[in-house]
């Protein structure tokens, strides 16, 4: 028996060696569409093309029998990675007399990603940080663009100091709230100015399929190029009005932040045994965990800003602190017929999007 | 250049043709093995072997220049799937001289899954409802296991209004509390008697590698087989005391569920745009949102029964309650400096977890 098993395996392990033999294939392929794209100028995320692949390819595994769930998974996968590997490549430039980019702020993490973005697409980039001030007027006369990529804590600082900036030049920011910077941007520049939020860290590997926030300030024609830089990425750019975007990310943001951060100083409080607590762990609670692990270590200066970067942020910690200390009594006093009654509320509220939740977050449990 | 795009875009559909039929193959050999294991009495899931393998292949992915990382995704996304599809296999049966197990509340989800797992395994199952109380003496003549199955809200009762059960009968339980249920099922019988909490929800497609916690009540040996058996399914099995079960519980479940169910409650009162929020979400925020909705999507009686499964899950509430409430007020007065300070004490007692939940959480967002 012990044999057949090995026989078995075996024959396992040299089809796994053809996998990855067709992968190495599949993703040089895909790296040589990456160049010609490049050199087209087009999109390095074609989404439609990317729906009709899997539509296709599902079709083609439940012929076989196969779950299309299961052959989707893989071929995202491999997507994944191509998207990766593609970004040797280099990108195709859309402005190309712009003059140079200054990106204040650059060697943090967040404006590093954005400078080696700019130099794999062609342009002149230069950075400054906060400590280089007082800025050098000559420094700022042939910018086609000054991005503002510092800490939320000194970006209205950093923002106040600049000198005057040529009149076509764009002023722009990546601060993850926007009605104040933008309203100092304003100010400070009377051309260009467009507010920018990039909704991801910055350890992501490519810009492919990330979501960045666009809020429109002065002359939205001016930077048209640089919306569709970023589009060229493949990133998605949604509009939205500073202050709808600030309001979002207090819920987003602020307050998801507040509550984990609480979680993880009951636990320490507790003195909760973390191992103990890991080894019980469903797969769901050990995600849940993990993501509070993960706050902490990163740095708490950032979560300090993001919390404490407007006063409707508290505002909504506070009126969250009720809700909690309101519902808490409430199970103490009135027991499972209230719970259930709020439940059901709740439910309707999330509609069709809690259905649509739970498969989603099934998969990913099942991963 | 779009005919050379074209010409690309079809050796890649050739590619993932041949991807494909390998992945099939595969899927093939791997039931072949389910069937060599099942005959032999041998475990699903031989951790051994897996680590083995994926040690092998990483090393032939980094000789191809190719992300190990990447290519063990792959991998155990395959051996996920093969997981599910050997079920149809059935397993061998540990212990042939049972007689039947009942499953009092073998109708429910729960229930229902642990029946078939039986079923497959070459066990007679018997199924009965908390509704065919009062339970008939005569039925319970032949029984080898009797495992309660129904809510945590009923437990207790079907306990008490069991008939006598043969005394080498084991009793077992399936509640997500176990001190309770424990002390009911050492009152009402004085054979072997076991506590079970599958960390699993019922929608899982294999207990491959899912976690069963066992609570030890009376004669251990007399229920070896049973343990055995899950193994044999795959499962992970870990050995704890009831009381501390129960207090792990508090932290993991209880508290978990209230602060979610809060939130849901809050973003129902701040009539909050749930399309809106969704639109603006960064990937993690997302999958928070999606663990938010998840819940909300399930039964509020199930959530009910086991936050209010005990006083010290009330207790914990309470606790986690009057820690909100003071980082709330300490972020108002204090502001920045408490909250990094705090933040940094989190971070020692997170220690090396930590990182490794960042590491751990960045794979799955990148999914």
């Amino acid at each position: 028996m012990n044999s057949q098993l090995n026989q078995l395996r075996n024959e396992i392990d040299a089809i796994d060696t053809q996998l990855l033999e067709l992968i190495e294939k599949r993703l040089k392929l895909v790296s040589q569409i990456g160049v010609v794209k490049s050199k087209e100028g087009l999109s390095l995320h074609d989404s439609k093309r990317e729906a009709q692949m899997i539509a296709h390819h599902r079709k083609m595994a439940i012929d076989r029998h196969i779950s299309p769930d299961f052959f989707e998974d893989i071929l995202k996968r491999l997507m994944q990675e191509s998207y990766t590997n593609e970004l040797g490549a280099g990108y195709s430039q859309v402005k190309s007399d712009l003059g140079k980019i200054i990106v204040i702020g650059g060697r943090g993490k967040m404006g590093r990603l954005f400078c080696k973005q700019f130099q794999r697409s062609g342009y002149l980039v230069e950075i400054l940080e906060a400590e280089d001030e007082p800025f050098q007027p000559e420094h700022f006369l042939e910018a086609g663009l000054v991005l503002i990529a510092v800490p939320i804590a000194n970006t209205l600082e950093v923002i106040h100091k600049l000198p005057k900036l040529p009149s076509n030049c764009i002023l722009a920011d990546l601060t993850s709230i926007k009605e104040k910077p933008m309203n100092a941007m304003l100010n400070a520049h009377s051309g260009p100015v467009v507010g920018l939020h990039p909704m991801f860290g910055p350890s992501v590997k490519t810009f492919v399929k990330q979501l960045i926030i666009q809020c429109d300030g002065r002359c939205a024609s001016e930077y048209e190029w640089l919306i569709k830089q970023m589009r060229l990425w493949g990133s998605r750019v949604e509009v939205c009005k500073a202050e709808e975007h600030d309001k979002a990310m207090s819920y987003i943001q602020a307050l998801r932040h507040f509550i984990t951060f609480v979680y993880g100083v009951f636990l320490l409080q507790e003195k909760a045994d973390l191992e103990l607590l890991m080894k019980f762990s469903s797969p769901i609670y050990r995600l849940e965990l993990a993501m509070v692990g993960r706050m902490f270590s990163q740095s708490p200066e950032l979560y300090a800003d993001i919390i404490l970067a407007s006063k409707e942020n508290l505002a909504v910690i506070n009126r969250h602190l009720k809700t909690l200390s309101s519902e808490s009594s409430s199970l103490l006093n009135e027991g499972r017929e209230h719970f259930i009654h709020h439940f059901g509320l709740v439910t309707d509220y999330f509609g069709v999007y809690a259905e649509l939740f739970n498969s989603e977050t099934t998969l990913v449990l099942e991963k």
